[in-house]
Parts: C-alpha cells; structure tokens; sequence
C-alpha cells in the first residue's frame, strides 16, 4: 500500500489526499474508484473538488481494524492514482 | 432554488445534502453532476458516500457573495435531486 495513506484510530480508518492537475484527471479517477466500489461494494467516503480527492475508509461498524478486502481496494486505488503527483 | 438549499456567511457559501436509496442513484446523480460541471466550469466542493452526496458552493476567491452563474447551478443541481428523498 501506497505510503500516502495514513492510518488512525478512534475510529480505525484509512485516509489518503491525490492532487490532479486538472479536473478531467479528477473526474477520470472518480469514475475509475467508482468502477471499484460499485465490484467491491466497498463505499469509501470521499471528498472531492475540481483538482483534489480525499479518501477515506473507515472500519466496518464495530470492527477494531480495516478488513483485509479494505486495504486491497486502498491498494486498487493506488493503481489509479496520479504516478507524479504535482497538481 | 430548492428550499433544500441552505445559505450561509463567512465564508458565503450554498449547501445542500441530498440522500439516496442505492449506490446506483448516487453514481448516476455525481456522473450527471460532474458534466454539469464540466460545461459550466463550476466546481463545488463535494463529498459523497454509498447513499449521500454534499454539496458546497463556496463564493469565488474575495467574492462577497455567490455569483448568477452559480446560483444557476444549484437549481440545475435541484432538476437532478432525486424527487423522492427518502434514503
């Protein structure tokens, strides 16, 4: 998994930043994670504006831990993500 | 503009939170949204889950209120709300 995710707890969770140098790059990875989700049905929250996506993947309701599907999709989406990262 | 609007100052902005009954409608109202946005080149800030979406419209940088243009597209965000908000 990509280092750019940082783990925290109370509550477990997986949290990410991507930048993109414009919106066409954003809206490409948003249908892309969405392609994801919609296989995985795993829904991260994400949060999202014309060069930016926050992603976040917290814990099944009262697991202590993110779920091993969680972190391969945390790993599916570093494969979409922006190589260089420089928006 | 949908009384689901709320406006509010400092920084002046529009909100709206609009609830979904599956992922589907959820990916379908953000696809219809994103091309909303790519023809108008209006961003909002938004953030989403399997059945939310939140929307903010914030003012342009040093802008004291929201302008025409984005006002249009809040009620053009309204005509893609789903009718029935009952997730």
């Amino acid at each position: 998994m990509s280092p750019e995710w940082i783990e925290r707890q109370k509550p477990p969770r997986l949290e990410r930043r991507l930048a993109f140098e414009d919106y066409e790059g954003t809206r490409h990875f948003l249908e892309q994670a969405a392609e994801l989700s919609e296989h995985s049905g795993i829904h991260p929250d994400i949060s999202f504006g014309r060069t930016y996506v926050n992603i976040t993947l917290h814990a099944e309701e009262g697991a202590q831990a993110l779920s091993q599907a969680q972190r391969d999709f945390a790993r599916a989406l570093d494969t979409l993500a922006p190589t260089q990262e420089d928006a």
